[in-house]
């Protein structure tokens, strides 16, 4: 059992593609015509590239770090162009805002009270620290901890986030578990030694489908839901 | 109202006098002699002494930052060997251990949940992170984030830790409180423009009572426990 689980956030314990979709067709309610899903699409396509080069500004001293808000602000604005729309200012800062209100999976509320009382439970997430506080409020959902990339000034998966977040709760590699459904994330904390957990989410890019697990993690568990995490610990 | 309300921890949401009494009374059983609230005592006032030399050895650069754990394990071999009294390094550990098994008070669990349903809720503690969330766990208590002088690299009064604290939460001075029994905390914090709520814990120090509110502070809110806090905002 491993005393500390970390666990991504957009994507592993929220469904950000619809709840963001609904959000935009709010916002741009005076324009029906607008796909609203390809722009999503796109702007999420976006986030990671623009992250890791603000981590490695960052880490070669080019440029400061900088927040999630203020990176998702410059790429809605590039995808926003290429789309050729038009929103005001407070529409964009509206759709920004929507990453706070993004709405759990079924499993996620209960699955992480199972998980909490197994062991410390805590975030690991690209999103700013003030942004997932709103979001776990916003969500009813209840960590032990809030850890981000933030606390690193980096983004995942560069492994300083990683290191930082054992750092601060003391843990070794082998006693922190990473819980995620992106291979990627997965891949980064293996490679330091932290445990992994994949949790499929199959409706995570709509029709498009979810990630596939990782090839060829030590100890991978796979799992369709934070429940069967629980009953698998 | 306040958007976030910050809360120190040792003596303002937990009983560390009577908690670490009865853990030094269980450590040293085989010395039923000894006065045990005597070095407890001693060893609190040790404290803040303690945390002010290593904040301003960093600040200076003259030594890097170190955590509670570290601190009291130098501030507990200095009070014991005043006593006289020896400990075996397994007993010192249990005892510095002890700090993460703090009892809260009566009204402690259910003013935070009040609390929580109206602002954003983070501890401001000079327990580091992993200390914090172990205490949190223990005691029961339910809060949005979990924020440390650890995170400043420094301790409290030292304006780094609430500014760090500001900037993780994105709030104005104004928009957060400090909710703290002790006068010193609330005047710094207060100094820096944060709201400030004193809670009367005239049990803090047992027979000697708890500190009193600080003087002249603008705003300052002052009650007998966090539901009357609740009642009040």
């Amino acid at each position: 059992m491993p005393r500390a689980l970390l666990f991504d956030v957009f994507g592993t314990l929220v469904d950000w593609r619809g709840s963001l979709i609904d959000a935009a067709a709010a916002v741009g309610s005076e324009r029906p015509e607008v796909e609203w899903s390809a722009i999503i699409d796109d702007w999420r396509r976006a986030y990671q590239p623009a992250m890791d080069h603000v981590a490695a500004a960052r880490d070669d001293g080019r440029a400061p770090w900088r927040n999630l808000d203020s990176v998702q602000g410059d790429t809605l604005d590039h995808v926003l162009a290429e789309h050729a729309i038009d929103l005001s200012v407070d529409q964009r800062r509206e759709l920004i805002g929507a990453w706070r209100r993004l709405r759990p999976w079924p499993d996620t509320r209960d699955g992480l009270d199972l998980l909490r009382a197994k062991a410390i439970t805590a975030t690991l997430s690209n999103g700013h620290l003030a942004l997932v506080v709103d979001l776990l409020r916003f969500a009813g959902l209840r960590m032990d901890a809030v850890l981000s990339a933030e606390l690193a000034s980096s983004y995942k998966p560069n492994p300083a986030v990683y290191l930082r977040a054992l750092e601060l709760l003391e843990c070794d590699p082998g006693e922190a578990m990473l819980v995620a459904c992106h291979a990627k994330d997965l891949a980064a904390a293996s490679a330091l030694g932290l445990r992994t957990a994949f949790v499929r989410r199959p409706r995570e890019w709509g029709p498009a489908g979810g990630d596939q697990p990782p090839y060829g993690l030590p100890g991978l568990i796979v799992v369709d839901s934070l429940i069967e995490l629980a009953d698998r610990l």
